[in-house]
């Protein structure tokens, strides 16, 4: 196949390349092509949006278009599951450069696939949109159902609940901080914690579970622990306490690399975002799911807070339009 | 109201100033705020997505945050319509430059308001993105629902078809040509014209009316009549054949400004995109609704066309990533 630009090409050239490696979701009535699609549905759906702009949310010279479609899907998928949901159909729009080659468009689409293969199962690509612009942007249109739960709101944590986490901590952050030290050689030591950065892979057949074992607040852990758990207290008029000893586990398994770059491992795990854990809290009589791990409670408080062994704690956030904030 | 930047409030305090300007969808279960919003369904919901861009699909020096508000509602509920949809709920993600004002963003929520209310009346925006970036782009994900009826495809229309029209015809394309004439007192003399392309008025509400007529396929015209035509002829492998003399009511009332501007209005009704006037193919026996014109008939054919008094015509199109094909 020859490896034209998309200007060369031509819109409709260039989607019908694309979208030919794309697999129908098994949720889909009418699939791409017409003026919308319609998704089967049972009473409600869910829907959630993100953006993703080069050189802000990514980089070129970092991210193949395999890794963004993968990470578009990925994180996407991320805030069906922490409303208990499951992830039904995506809609893609893509802003590209006409110079950019329909190899990197081929490789973004089955980026996509990958993902809703090994994430979601019964998910899939049911429309999109390609424009061109100055930069590439990705914008991602996710949508779920409940399975007979009720939905998981940031605001349901109660006083005595339970704060558990399904998922990494750290790692994204980890393999962030591995790409831009601009060593090869630690890139390719630490490759597994370096996709987790590019390919994060969250744990999103467990929201369900989550929310089966009767969770009653929860929340993709997308800014870092510290900045998502501020997020539930919030919504929740409640604190939360983490325990040091808890975390410490997840530390652990970021050693290596931490000393590699002679980093400290507590930071990304407090602090990193785009692991796309799952934070949520259970009521005391509930049973934890298997895959989460109890790391803290919910107490009661005057204001708002999030405390790690007694001490409150501040998130450093991250702010889309200014960066870190 | 302080007119700060985007950088200067930050993503938080810019979005709580544009989201409290919007009114919740009557179909939202779940708003806003949690990871994603949850809206009623009813077996099946309708979705598609579009974008527009900065530069390509509009100037910021022609169009306003209310203009650009508006239109990506108007065209996205089109889509819906064209289904024989109604339209229950948006997604709305925008890529912004930090240096721009908060009060733009204001003026576009807006004009997202006015738009849901004044052409989808329960529609509302349940959910969005704000990103920073170079340029200007909004990318809308709209969804509906079929309330009893079946889908309207493009691929249904029958030899022996009524082609109808229901919209404007050409007011969009000499709007535009009256901005570029860069002449204050043709844009002000036709300020209605410039208002159908800033603020196009699709009959969204007609898309179910002409589903429950029994339309046997429909979209709405974004490039064109001929184009669009073109679209519906190879999807239902047919041929659509127009008369000339049904589409001179169109012409006749774009005769002034054409003639200010020493234009064919013609080449408006035949070529002009961005009306999203919605065209359909009713059967023989079918009662045409009030709102929809005849404007010819589907004819058997051995390969798809669009003929014009019995001669083939070809579209102009609009490639998005290339412009005017």
């Amino acid at each position: 196949m020859s490896d034209e630009t998309l200007a060369e090409l031509g819109e409709s050239q260039a989607l019908k390349r694309t979208v030919s490696r794309l697999r129908p979701s098994e949720y889909e009535l009418v699939g791409s092509g017409d003026d919308s699609a319609l998704i089967m549905a049972d009473g409600s759906f869910l829907v959630s949006t993100d953006t993703l702009v080069e050189n802000h949310d990514f980089r070129l010279d970092f991210s193949s278009g395999f890794d963004l479609g993968y990470k578009a899907v990925a994180t996407n998928l991320a805030d069906i599951a922490a409303m208990g949901g499951t992830p039904t159909a995506l809609v893609v729009a893509v802003v590209v450069p006409g110079s950019t080659k329909i190899s990197f468009l081929e490789n973004f689409a089955d980026g996509l696939q990958a993902a809703c293969d090994e994430l979601g199962s019964r998910v899939g690509v049911v429309g999109g949109d390609l424009a061109a612009g100055e930069n590439l942007i990705i914008s991602v249109t996710v949508h779920g159902r409940l399975d007979e739960v009720a939905p998981v709101l940031r605001s349901g944590a109660q006083p005595g609940d339970l704060v558990a986490v399904c998922g990494n901590l750290g790692r994204a952050a980890c393999g962030l901080e591995l790409i831009l030290s601009g060593k090869p050689e630690l890139v390719s030591a630490y490759d597994d914690f370096v996709s987790s950065q590019l390919r994060p892979k969250p744990p999103i057949n467990q929201g369900v579970v989550a929310a089966r074992a009767g969770a009653s607040a929860m929340l993709d852990i997308s800014d870092g622990l510290i900045t998502d758990a501020w997020r539930i207290a919030r919504a929740s008029s409640v604190s939360i306490e983490l325990t040091g000893a808890e975390l410490k586990g997840y530390q652990a398994m970021l050693e290596l690399p931490a000393q590699a770059l002679g980093q400290n491992p507590e930071h990304w795990v407090l602090q990193g975002g785009e692991d796309h854990a799952l934070l949520a809290t259970f009521p005391p009589g509930a049973q934890l799911p298997k895959s989460f791990k109890a790391i803290g409670r919910v107490i009661e408080s005057a204001s708002p807070g999030v405390y790690l062994d007694g001490e409150l704690i501040q998130g450093l956030g991250w702010d889309s339009i200014r960066g870190r904030a």
